[in-house]
């Protein structure tokens, strides 16, 4: 599977503020009012947080960019150390979204696929995320099964 | 709700290896043999690992101990620190266990109101956790609400 011709992926940038990647996770939920400084600041500080050897991201945001350098698809795995299984560590996928208008060229299943291989290349036991009942599917396709029930409690 | 007379609840520590926390991870899933090193070197990580202000503790893991200081029941949160939700926090529950034979003192609903409140002073705007389906009545009872389907990958 390969992207659309002129398509890139790539890890996101503390610079990538004015390329659209707000208005892509617009199309997953609330993202609110979030300043360049703001973004900056957090995107920075995802590339300082590392894991128990200080190698290796802890957070590993993606996105993937058409032809103009327009972000169109964002997603990310973060990696929990863990004391069960052996130290073990799982992956998290969290807060996959493709721009609407670009729905139907497996956008998707590319930034799972690669967020998964990212997941394997680390040494996790697993990879976990959360999704919609309407979403399994998808997510079967790129090779995940269902596993439990999310709870959650909001404030 | 308090624990029973002599119990308490605290952070865990890096010296804690002898007190028999695996043996009460071992009641949640396999945990593997771990050396005395490498457990002091994972929790002494874990206190090192901080949020974008430098202060706050992204994992939070407690133990509850009994009269004679031997852990029988243990979980954590960590703190998600994400762009959705106007730069919002998401607290992951993990990793609760209470030792078989403690089972029926409220020791679970204890540290689960304990992480929840950790969570919440945190500023998160959610907790999730994934659980069985047959654990769904006892995290409805500590306020959590069925939000998704759990799905994973195991390598
Ligand atoms: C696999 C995936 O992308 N799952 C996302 C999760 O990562 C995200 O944080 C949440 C936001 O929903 P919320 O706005 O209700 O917190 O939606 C979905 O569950
Ligand atoms: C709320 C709670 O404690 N959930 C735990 C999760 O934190 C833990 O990591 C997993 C281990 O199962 P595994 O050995 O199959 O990965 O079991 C449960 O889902």
């Amino acid at each position: 599977m390969s992207l659309p011709k002129g398509y890139t992926i790539r890890r996101l940038q503390p610079s990538d503020y004015s390329k659209g990647v707000l208005k892509t996770l617009e199309s997953l939920t609330t993202v609110g009012s979030i300043s360049e400084p703001d973004f900056h600041k957090l995107v920075s500080h995802w590339n300082t947080v590392k894991d128990i050897s200080g190698k290796y991201n802890i957070y590993n945001p993606l996105v993937i960019l058409d032809e103009s350098e327009v972000i169109v698809a964002t997603g990310m795995i973060f990696i929990e150390e863990k004391i069960i299984h052996g130290l073990g560590l799982v992956g998290h996928i969290e807060d996959i979204s493709v721009l609407s208008s670009q729905q139907g060229k497996k956008l998707g299943k590319f930034l799972i696929d690669e967020l998964t291989r990212i997941g394997k290349e680390y040494g996790c036991y697993k990879i976990i995320l959360d999704c919609d009942r309407k979403n399994v599917g998808f997510y079967e396709k790129c090779g995940y099964h269902e596993a439990g029930v999310e709870m959650q409690i909001r404030f």
